[in-house]
C-alpha cells in the first residue's frame, strides 16, 4: 500500500471502485475536504502522526449524519407502521399511548420525544417484543423492500449520503474499520448496512432492546439494553465493541458530543441546505458551538456536498 | 484463494506462518483433527455447504479452551492480588468476604463459586471500580509482565494451548473472523489476546462491569453488565457483538451448551491429561453428555494434541 497519497473512495451501484483520481468525487473542494484528507494522510504515512491500521476506528452516527432524518426517523416510520397494526389487533390498545397518537395522526404529540420519552420507547420495545431476532430482520427486510421516503418519494434504501459513503469507503480502503454508532436500534440497522454503506453487520453498533436465548434461539423482550447508545452512551457502545476511542468520528447532532470529544478527528455534518435535504440546527445547538471551541471539521451540506444523495 | 486445500495454521513464536504441509501440526491425526479439517473445507469451497466469509464466525470460550484454568482462573489470580492489596490499605476489609477469605488463604470457601457468588462478583467488580479503563489496562499489562503460573511455572503468556493458536490461524486464514467469548473478563483479555493468540482486542467478547463516560475519559462502576457473558449469556453477547450465531464454536464446560448449540459446528475440549496438563471432567458433565446427541467433536488433550503448550 502506497502509505504518500490517498486513494479513490468512490463506487458505482454495484460497490466497484470507479476510476478517478479523486477520492471524494461528491465533495466540494473546500475547508472540510481537504481537512479529512489531510487527517487521513497524516496517520497513513509513516512518521510522527502514524497509526497503525489496528487502531484506525471510525464511527459514524446514523440519522442525519449517514442518511436523511427528515420528516420523521427512518425507524420512526417502521415502527409506526407496526404500532398501527397493533392498535388495529387490539382495540384496547387504541385509547394508550402511543399507540392512540399514531392512529389519530398526531404529529404533535409524536414529536414530543422528550416529553412523551417512556411511553415512546415502550412503543418501540412492545412492537416487536417475544419475536426472534430472525423474524425482526424479516420484518425490517419487508419495510426497506417496499418503504418510501415520505417527501423525497425514493425507497429508503436511497437516501444515504453519496458524499459520506465515498469517506466511508476511503477510510475503509486506508485500513480504517468503519462503523456505525447509532442512538437508533442496532438491529433495524443491521440488514441494511451493508447495501446502504458496505459496512458489515459487526460493524453496527446501536441501541437495542433486551435478548434472551431459549430453546436454540434469540428472542426479542421488553428491556431497553442500557446505557441507550447516545450522548456519554456512545463512547461506552464504542468501547464495549472495539475495546478503542475513535481515531475519527462523524456526527449531526448534541447526542453525538460525546463521541466526537473522545475522537482525535471531529466531524460535523451540518443541515443548512433546505433545497437538496432539509435546513435545521434544532438539535444541535451546543454541537454546533463546541464545534468551534474543539476544532471540528463542521460540514455545510449546502456548501460541502457536490450531491447529496 | 485456492479454496480446495487447507493451507497451513503453525505460526513460529515471531507469528510468522510456519512452512509446512500440516495446517495443523500439534494435533494428533485421529477423529478430532479430521473432523475440523473437513468442515473447514466444507464451507470453504464452492459447493452445496460453502459460506460466505462474512458468516464465517468462529467463537472460542477463553478458561479451559484456549489456556489453562487450573490450579485457579487466571483472572482470579489477578484479582485476588488486589483484594489482598485492599485488605492491607484498609483493616476493616479483613473482616468482609471475599477479602477475608483472600489474606486467609481460604481455598475452599473461594472455590465455592456457587454458593458464594455475590460476595465474589462484589469482590470482583469493586477491586477496580471507579479507574479508568486505561488505568485498568495498566494494571492489566503490569499482571501479565510479573505474575507466573502457580504449577506450570512460566508466565501466564505462556498457558495458551499451542494446537488452538494453530486453529484460530488456520481458521483466520481461511476468512473466519475469530472471536474469544469468555465468561471471565472482556477487558482482563483485551490486552494479550494479540499476543496470545493473535486475535485482534476488537474481537474479545466477555463479562464486564458497567462504564460511565464523563469528562473525556471512561470509568469502570460498580455494576455488572447483564447478562453475564456466560450459559444463555454467550448467545446473546455474540449476536449483540457480530449480529450472527457461530459457524463453528469451541468450549469446555457447561457454560458452553447454548454457544455450542447455536453453532454450525461444535468443538468441546475435554480435560483428561493429568500429565501435561489437568484431568478433570468437573463443570462439564453435562456438555460431555450432550456431546454425543448434538455431534459435537471432543477434543481430548491427551490423545488429540501433540504438544499442549
Amino acid at each position: 500500500m502506497a502509505e504518500s497519497s490517498i486513494r479513490g473512495g468512490a463506487r458505482d451501484a454495484a460497490g466497484n471502485r470507479m476510476s478517478t483520481d479523486d477520492p471524494l468525487p461528491s465533495w466540494r473542494e473546500g475547508q472540510a475536504k481537504s481537512a479529512i484528507l489531510t487527517f487521513v494522510r497524516s496517520v497513513c504515512e509513516r512518521g510522527g502522526s502514524f497509526v497503525p491500521e489496528s487502531a484506525r476506528v471510525a464511527t459514524f452516527d446514523n440519522d442525519g449524519t449517514l442518511w436523511c432524518e427528515k420528516p420523521l426517523y427512518v425507524q420512526a416510520d417502521f415502527v409506526f407502521r407496526r404500532l398501527a397494526q397493533m392498535a388495529e389487533e387490539d382495540p384496547a390498545r387504541r385509547e394508550e399511548q402511543p399507540w392512540k397518537a399514531v392512529i389519530e395522526g398526531d404529529r404533535a404529540w409524536l414529536a414530543g420525544l422528550t416529553q412523551h420519552l417512556p411511553e415512546l420507547i415502550r412503543g418501540v420495545t412492545e412492537a416487536y417484543a417475544g419475536i426472534t431476532t430472525e423474524a425482526f430482520e424479516q420484518a425490517v427486510r419487508e419495510f426497506f423492500a417496499s418503504a418510501k421516503h415520505p417527501t423525497l418519494d425514493v425507497p429508503y434504501t436511497q437516501v444515504g449520503y453519496r458524499p459520506m459513503r465515498e469517506l466511508i469507503s476511503m477510510l475503509q480502503d486506508h485500513g480504517f474499520t468503519v462503523y456505525i454508532c447509532s442512538a437508533g436500534g442496532r438491529d433495524f440497522v443491521r440488514p441494511v448496512a451493508e447495501q446502504l454503506y458496505g459496512i458489515a453487520r459487526q460493524c453496527v453498533i446501536g441501541s437495542a432492546t433486551t435478548l434472551e436465548y431459549r430453546d436454540g434461539q434469540l428472542y426479542r423482550t421488553k428491556g431497553v439494553e442500557q446505557p441507550i447508545d447516545d450522548g456519554p452512551g456512545k463512547p461506552v457502545h464504542i468501547w464495549t465493541r472495539t475495546g478503542q476511542t475513535p481515531l475519527l468520528a462523524g456526527g449531526n447532532a448534541d447526542g453525538d458530543i460525546a463521541m466526537l470529544e473522545c475522537a482525535r478527528f471531529g466531524l460535523l455534518i451540518r443541515h443548512d441546505d433546505a433545497d437538496r435535504e432539509f435546513a435545521y440546527d434544532t438539535g444541535a445547538e451546543r454541537a454546533l458551538s463546541e464545534a468551534r471551541e474543539r476544532g471540528w471539521t463542521v460540514v455545510s451540506i449546502k456548501n460541502d456536498f457536490a450531491a447529496v444523495f
